[in-house]
């Protein structure tokens, strides 16, 4: 069984580098717009990506909920009318997933503020964005002869197929911004575990 | 921002002592079971989980498929009739969650393997378990006075609030476990992109 | 292609005939504790069933959330606290749904005002409810011997399987209710087309 | 309560009239597709829709599953890859929406075969179907002249607001296409409880 535990190293590996690999501005420029939002009772925050990013937005949109959030997901029941003054937050590695652009292009064209988490800034994901904060995933890091892959992965490929490390680096960099809110909002873990479903599946 | 970095480098170092805590028999009765019900082409697996432990049990379920599993979802619109010499994998921190223990009963009495992965073994999830998992979560190392809370967390708590770690060290878990299988099923990476939806939201 | 043709004329005429059948009071009932739960803007409002009939609860919960209630489904990423105060709306024809009926059970626990949508009253589920509303489907009706059944059915077993009478007459007098609701809270076909998602799949 | 009893009677008439209304070379060729798929074991059947119309299509691909179909929906975590050989089934009063169509594009380009449900065979949609059925919906009744329309709605415009019409008669016409498909692949009721989930929400 080594290839389990040699990948959880990986994976725990890859998500400390990719702390210090994130831009600080970018981070800062998102957090702002959250905080922000937050305060302006009436804004909604859609969060959306394709497949398992999109596993990774729902994770991040229930959380955002136990905040006290207006948060919802692209494929829910509920969604509601996006307008100026709400926030879309699409997640793609690739930043090319085809139905995610497609939502992103109506987004900016209803006037909401759109966010986008992917490797790749010059995606067309990327380029429709307000804010961008670039997440490392395996493709970009495979292809590039930096620092930063060789600290993580040698000369080797990594073992965690396709979209892994970016969806998992994502899911932590998102869970740590919930850490982050939760301090700048004065929120508490009892706030949260209020708000949290208690009829649930 | 310290809150981003600091709770991205906790996660990071969680994953990394979750993957020395691991209970190793426990690992690999849980891997061969996966190997022989992929080796019965009739066999399936169904993956289940309350709010974002369901979202974790939604992500290995999509790698299943790639995998050549007939892997299915509970609260997905297709979920076929589960019978014996299919597996359910129930997904639960606590181990208490109300609808996934009502599930997992249904499971035992149709005549499925039941997989438990959580923090408490003797849960009511983990007593119906014919297989379980232990993965450390927050509530667990916060507790105890062992040498793993104490190598992780010092004397602090945690600063990912609720389930967070459980969730995210499960999806790391589960993540490996896939490459494990790859490597065991003799499948590429080619292999599950060609099972990869290429339609998808 | 005669079962076509005949089939939708069966459903027509069910949805035709259940709506002579439907329970005064009780249709009075639920319309009036919708319209007092819209008036008490901190109210929630969740619907739930399992397979097809939480496609119907879906459907209403879309409705009500385009005529500006705070509506959610069970099984949806974003599910928020059921409280005292909250209603919520279980669908099964045979009111002995597992996983509803556990539902049902913590939302009474909660203190939530349950409503139950079922063929049958005295089942585990319409046992729980403080509001019922009877839809007639096919079991109740093939076994009946009364007038109802005779002239919607003469002699002959149904044509259209399992649940699905019970399944689209519920969704015809959900629709219908949207309709009373639209009238009686002064809601025009552009106040829902405003609430309607932008941006969906 | 007027208004719940008379859009039950338009919805009755309007899935009744519907049934007439129908184009019979269509739903010859709708079927005969779906009965030639069954018959190739290795074909999937992928459906699709937004908002109310997705649950429609959701409704559908459940019985497609229990009458024995490979089925899936967009949306659902398990979307296995599309290839030449499968179907595509897209719903779309408008056939107009826009992730729809995004997706009915990338079922062209893989080479499955599309299938449209819209009330407008000259849309984005019904111009890339392979095979098109139309079915009436609000808005073309509303603004047609002819004899359908006077029949159901006299001159007054109907009471279901938005897709509703289209949304139920869509759905009415497919339950109708299951018996079809029953008695033309010699499927009992009993074999579709066989397949029917038994772990369910």
């Amino acid at each position: 069984m080594m290839y389990v535990y040699k990948t959880m190293e990986e994976i725990a590996n890859f998500i400390y580098f990719a702390s210090k690999y994130l831009k600080e501005h970018q981070v800062e420029e998102f957090i702002n717009l959250l905080v922000s939002t937050y305060n302006n009772k009436w804004s909604k925050v859609l969060v959306m990506g394709a497949g398992r990013s999109g596993l990774v937005a729902r994770a991040f949109a229930m959380r955002l909920m136990h905040l006290g959030y207006n948060a919802y997901v692209l494929g829910d029941t509920i969604v509601p009318s996006v307008k100026k003054g709400d926030v879309v937050i699409a997640i793609s590695g690739s930043g090319t997933t085809k139905l995610v652009v497609a939502a992103a292009e109506t987004a900016k064209h209803v006037g909401a503020k759109l966010v986008a988490l992917t490797s790749y800034p010059n995606s067309p994901l990327g380029q429709l964005a307000d804010v961008i904060v670039e997440i490392p995933g395996r493709t970009k890091v495979s292809v590039s002869q930096d620092y930063f892959s060789r600290q993580i992965l040698g000369i080797h490929e990594p073992l965690a197929p396709l979209g892994t490390l970016f969806e998992i680096t994502t899911q932590a960099f998102l869970d740590s911004v919930v850490v982050e809110l939760m301090h700048r909002l004065g929120k508490t873990e009892e706030d949260l575990k209020e708000a949290h479903a208690n009829i649930e599946l």
